[in-house]
């Protein structure tokens, strides 16, 4: 017994899902010791290149892993995820390290004393983690440009953005670095680094997921959720991580069905639309194309108006600034020159957003959801893009949308906005369509659904990937 | 049976006390109708001069009291309030009538459907809606000077100010045109008239007191709560007003223990102290006279701190300003011309406070509550000031404060805008001392206690009273 596993399998494993090395793991067919090595060498390969992640913890993993062999040795049983190497984005506490959120001054605080919440569901789960991954400062960012960690840079082309706040998640998962990370979204940041990595996404339902031990953005906006090249790996890490976190009181405890073992059984009777409006203007053609694809692919020929879907990403953008600002104004105020200029300029401009409008975005806020609530009587599901283009390249300051040149940094998120706004859960999955520029690279579709019901955008997702028009290969490396 | 009430005695009992009037009209030496019926011919005598009240409900009235005669004729229990007239604020809803809220714009809104919850609960006690009370505009006041309805003014001299913003409610109790009225306060606008008017007022703890069908100020820090001469009708009304209610989320809903039946126990056991620092400074020597006359009564020596009370009340004022701007965002965009300008001009300039001053506010908030809540191991009541002043003359602008010359309006609730910051209740027992100008005039002293622990407040206002210390005779008119 506990003979030495074949490398070659381990290597191979390692960009495996994690479904596939959790039944590995589970049978015995490979140690999680050996799928963490080849998951170290991966990275020390690939990472260069690619800077997804800014911390590595490997002698806990290894112990992680070596725990866990133990344990099936002994007979005891595993968890679901036993053995699945997984990252996080630095915004998530690690024991032992600071949570640095993608800036310079938050390294300088002490050591996480526990980890966060949701690390420690899917470690409780069996699922390894390996190290903290990189992120634009303060998740204020849709590009996953970083100026202190440098650019994490798109896999799928080193000389493209990996989409942010979340860049260093989405660059790792389609590199396939590891199966599995977890981003946070305030306005996109799981969306678009999906869409321009080409990975899927779940932004779970406002106040589902506990966030004790993530730093903030803003708390009524901030939702956590997991990144995966397979439709399961979602709903296996989402199952895993359900449960009370009692650090986080913005956390709506509720009732869990496991999802992962529903997720094959079809779409039969979802009603599904398009997302009209404000959704079908101000995009590059690809984007509407993989919306098309994927609605013809399902079936699906309605079109409904999402009404105000810009007064909602203006209020979104109100909510973010201004309680952005206020989170970070002693920082401002003391160390200005140690915040990306980028980041600065628009917290310090957020210093002065007047509460009166912050109210009244609020106002509309309420108004907004229960609007849509409207509209999720006659429609299970809608469709929308996720981002109005493919990866922008590195550094690229604007695009053209609509004949419009627009800046790209604020732009990513002009279709995940409206929707985070009001907490929908969303499942982002990647398609590539042969329409506009650099057509081999993905983008992604928004399928979102009412609050609560992940359940049906993960079906729709999962059925999506069965029938081949959403798919999330590694990227060649 | 039913033999015609002498009308003298219903003319002296509507002067009376609503412990009295509640007790003849039991025991059926007065018909409820005769008291209303008098009532009404003393606020038609009176109130001309006085301007308390913008709204009478007398046919409501009379229907309302031969209700309750009709009951207790045909022997059915009457509440502890049956046949006590009284008034409120014209920020409560009354049936019927639209809730001005001491607006000119508000008076165009539709009737109201239905009464306030503290209206109906009074009313189910037996009490008599016979009016709504003159307050400064949208309750934004300390002097009770209203330009739409021209000014309440005080009945110990009508050439002085009432206080607001619930003016109308302390005139119209000082002047015993009704022995209980409700008022509202935000920022002191139940202690400052009751200070000014000489009446007993109580403050709630934050959350007491179901807030349903009333017009808001700043959510965060309204409160509602009677005026009265007596203690003893303080606590009766505060009995009756007790209850869940479904219209205000705002509401902590808790049990109740009556506490009309123990307020006259004494004060055996309770550490009092006198409020220090900013409770000590800028004011008349006639506030801190009242204070110490207080004290000596009680018995009280020990004089503590509070600190950071200036920065409480600067973060009471952002909340307000921020909060009350936006509230009448629209209002101030379309009918700008129709607001009182001084009250105006304050709400545009709360339009422009940032948010992030709102957020730091809010932030100190908590760690001045529980800084407070500390002080409260070693003490169980405070007193301080209620007023730096007697009543103002009407029209005044300013007056010297420590030699300072500062505005009135503002400066009225320089000592109630930091306790009601954090929502503690407070009772205002009315004093008259032998110091500084117009020593007729009466001056308030606040008995500050704990969160939800009123009845320690009424405790040591009904001892001041038993002690004469504190006394609220009706006006001489």
């Amino acid at each position: 017994m506990n003979a030495p596993v074949p490398v070659p399998d381990a290597t191979r494993l390692a960009s495996a899902t994690a479904a596939e090395i959790a039944a590995a793991v589970a049978s015995g067919t490979v140690s999680a010791r050996a799928i963490i090595e080849a998951t170290l060498a991966r990275v020390a390969a690939l990472d260069p290149a690619i800077n997804a992640f800014t911390d590595l913890t490997a002698e806990r993993a290894r112990a992680h892993a070596d725990r866990i062999d133990a344990a099936r040795a002994a007979g005891e049983p595993l968890g679901p995820l036993a053995g699945v190497p997984f990252a996080v984005k630095n915004l998530f506490d690690i024991a032992g390290l600071p949570t640095r959120a993608g800036s310079k001054i938050n390294r300088e605080r002490a050591p996480s004393a526990q980890d966060a919440f949701l690390v420690e569901r899917l470690e409780a789960a069996g699922a390894i983690l390996v190290g903290g991954l990189n992120m634009g400062e303060y998740a204020y960012d849709f590009t996953g440009e970083n100026v202190h960690d440098g650019s994490s840079r798109n896999p799928h082309d080193l000389t493209r953005m990996s989409g942010g706040s979340s860049g260093g998640t989405g660059a790792a998962v389609a590199a396939a670095m590891v199966p599995l990370a977890l981003g946070s979204d305030t306005n996109g940041s799981i969306r678009v680094p999906s869409s321009l990595c080409g990975t899927f996404g779940l932004k779970p339902t406002y106040g589902r997921l506990g966030r004790g031990g993530s730093f903030p953005f803003v708390t009524a906006l901030d939702h956590l959720g997991p990144l995966a090249r397979s439709v399961a790996d979602l709903a296996l890490s989402y199952d895993a991580m359900q449960g009370e976190d009692a650090r986080d009181p913005g956390q709506t405890p509720r009732p869990h069905e496991p999802v992962a073992g529903l997720i094959g059984e079809g779409i039969g009777g979802l009603r599904i639309a398009i997302a009209g409006g404000w959704f079908r203007a101000k995009a590059h053609p690809e984007a509407f194309a993989a919306v098309d694809a994927v609605a013809a692919a399902l079936g699906a020929r309605d079109m409904v108006d999402i009404p105000d879907a810009a007064r909602a990403r203006a209020s979104a953008y109100i909510i973010t600034a201004a309680e952005g600002a206020s989170l970070h104004a002693r920082r401002l105020a003391v160390r200005p020159e140690d915040f990306d200029p980028a980041v600065r300029d628009r917290l310090l401009a957020g210093l002065a957003i007047p509460a009166s409008w912050v109210d009244a975005a609020q106002r509309f806020r309420r108004h907004f959801r229960s609007e849509m609530l409207k509209l999720f009587q006659t429609h299970d599901v809608l469709l929308a893009p996720a981002t109005p283009s493919r990866a922008p390249k590195l550094g690229q300051k604007t695009f053209v949308l609509d004949g419009e040149e627009m800046l790209v940094r604020p732009n990513l998120g002009l279709f995940t906005q409206p929707i985070s706004f009001i907490g929908l859960p969303v499942v982002a999955v990647p398609v590539r369509v042969n329409v506009g520029d650099a057509p081999d690279l993905p983008i992604g579709v928004q399928v979102i659904a009412p609050p609560w019901r992940e359940d049906m955008a993960l079906r729709v997702a999962a059925e999506l990937e069965r029938l081949g028009v959403a798919a999330a290969p590694a990227a060649t490396l």
